[in-house]
């Protein structure tokens, strides 16, 4: 039986406490070899996919198979729940099938996509995007990780080739339903299963601000162009920026060089903006980078603002959530704030999401979690979503 | 001839520019390694002191010695001339004395101070406030750098014996002057060479912001407690506060987990704070810290504040400084707001410290320059105290 406790040693960090498992490094590469021994012990024929994503078929592979999964990798001390469980509920549903001796008419698949949360190259749902086209490979290919390590370099010591990689028509074609299990990421769910009905609209921005390096004791005051100011002024814009139930945040701030008697050069800032459509999120995000640029100009500093990533509001096929809220007994739906795989794969087949329930609405943080038995309620949900659509 | 150009490429930071130094790393040892053969071959006795400064004497070594040094150590990514000029001056002015033939009466040392900046384990004057007692050897050698490699261990895997590290009186009985050179890191020297006449009262201290790790876009705005929000406060708080001389300067900040769509659950944030006593610092700093309180508070998060190393005003013997300002020909004398082992020296030993033009006034940073003419004066000037002071 496959179960979070395999691996709940794999990947901690002892620094930020939970979990730092990132897209091919050493520790995801062990969650792989570790997936690839459980389903291929299930019978179960995994093969790697062009982009680094794992699938274990159960027949087929494809046409119109019936595919659940999720990720592995984890945000920086993230917690053990977020991608994982839909891995093991995955194999754990594959359990319950043959358990009762369920033979599905169609294919049916687990799969594990690379580098869901861009904790390591800063682009969330990497192995999605490249099967599906959303990012172009060399895009993809040319991220770095901040050792300096490209995403392309990685995936070809893991062994895949970079000149390989992008839109994977076979891949996709092969998708019948797509069903991702996941731990919910709020406080939305007061049952132990729910459906998502949507995704917020969501990006990263990576603001650069650029100013002069100097010595913090012997600079006058009147002399500095400190790139922290504007950098700072940044975070607390973004905060009142985010209203009507759009969120922004900053979560990543690096100054360079880094040092307690050295007046930054430049400042590194990272937004994550979300909000219900795509109107609202650009909206939010112009008027943080107007502040931006204002704070920027007054300090006699520079700024140069990346789009690094962006998605448009998901809508789950809301065909097959009414099938699966009638097979599992009229679960509630709800949106999510949170970006998902899912999220990548609706734009090309039907798709749905099975939330757990969080108890404290902590994700993303070595504190998030699920009772045992909700998660028990979330693979007899998988199982019972998976029996229906394979029959 | 030692000069600046036979270290140019030690320690190089390809990724800030400039050089990355600190106290006992590879490149830190490979300099000292470099002064020794400089020394030796100039016929000096080259020793470490129990702390692990680099003592290289002519004569001696003490009672009542004229000791001269700097440090080779930088901050991250710093410049070319902050420390190594007055090392290499130095070891360049006993050239002269040797050349022209001068024997002292008294000995001569040149000295390297070990961990000037703190740039690697975050106390500046590391190896001359141990030598004076200024820090407890036990404090000092529990410090840690980035990697959680202690002061301690460094110093072991360098050689030292952290157990016989502390004060030490020997050493500073052997001391009777103690001159050092260095770039003015300011804009307040019109002519090649200066006379320090002070030194601001300056400290460090660690503000660590604690709230609740959580998903950037699953949580709702009002249920966060983000410390990011009042570790930016501090960062403008600080700004204001710096008027009429004073300096307040956070070029250090770390939210932890520093993930893109992590809301942090802790952040640490390093002010550097100086002005020209400690009233007016204290003054400072306290006013700083009410403002972090408040926006703590504010936020739903907690702040813990260390002082993690200060020093008083230090006002250079005015007795030597006005022997030397007659010997150098009336050179001007300048207040300086960047701190100095002659600053920890200057509560022992009747100190002095010369500066060399710095055209831009920017140090701390790869644009650090002065004028060869300026070195070549500064050099000369440096020959001159020794011969006036070993005469």
């Amino acid at each position: 039986m496959a179960d979070l406790a395999d691996i709940a040693d794999v990947g901690r960090d002892a620094r930020r406490g939970g979990y730092s498992r990132h897209g091919f490094d050493r520790v995801e590469l062990e969650l792989r070899a570790w997936f690839t021994e459980e389903a291929t012990r299930r019978g179960l024929d995994v093969h790697p996919d062009r982009n680094g994503n794992l699938w274990a078929w159960w027949g087929g592979p494809g046409p119109d198979a019936v595919v659940t999964g999720s990720h592995l990798d984890s945000v920086p001390g993230g917690g053990a729940f977020d991608g994982p469980l839909g891995v093991v509920s995955a194999l754990q549903a594959v359990d319950v099938l043959r358990a009762k001796g369920f033979r599905p008419s169609r294919p049916l698949a687990v799969v594990v996509f690379v580098e869901e949360e861009g904790g390591r190259f800063g682009v969330a749902c990497l192995g999605s995007r490249l099967m599906t086209g959303a990012i172009p490979p060399e895009a993809a290919c040319a991220l770095t990780d901040p050792d300096g390590v490209s995403f392309g370099e990685a995936a070809h010591r893991a062994g895949f080739d970079p000149l390989r990689m992008g839109r994977d028509d076979a891949a996709l074609a092969s998708v019948g339903r797509f069903v991702e299990l996941h731990v919910e990421q709020g406080r939305g769910l007061t049952v132990p299963v729910g459906l998502a009905s949507s995704i917020l609209a969501h990006g990263r921005w990576r603001f650069t601000f650029t100013g002069e390096g100097n010595h913090a004791g012997a600079t006058l005051i009147e002399d500095r162009r400190d790139p922290m100011l504007p950098a700072s002024r940044l975070v607390l814009a973004a905060r009142r920026a985010a209203t009507g139930g759009a969120r922004a945040t900053v979560g990543r701030l690096v100054p360079n060089p880094g040092g307690t008697n050295v007046i930054a050069s430049s400042v590194d800032v990272w937004l994550d903006a979300r909000a219900a459509d795509d109107h609202r999120t650009r909206e939010v995000v112009a008027l943080i980078t107007e502040e931006a640029r204002a704070a920027a100009a007054e300090e006699g500093c520079e700024v140069r603002v990346t789009e690094e990533s962006y998605g448009d509001t998901v809508h789950f096929d809301r065909g097959l959530a009414a099938e699966l809220s009638s097979v599992l007994g009229d679960v509630p739906a709800l949106p999510t704030g949170a970006g998902h795989d899912a999220g990548i794969l609706a734009a090309h087949v039907p798709t749905a999401m099975l939330f757990v329930r969080n108890p404290t609405g902590i994700s993303h943080a070595p504190e998030e979690f699920a009772e045992a038995d909700d998660c028990a309620a979330g693979v007899a949900a998988l199982a019972t979503t998976l029996e229906h659509l394979a029959r």
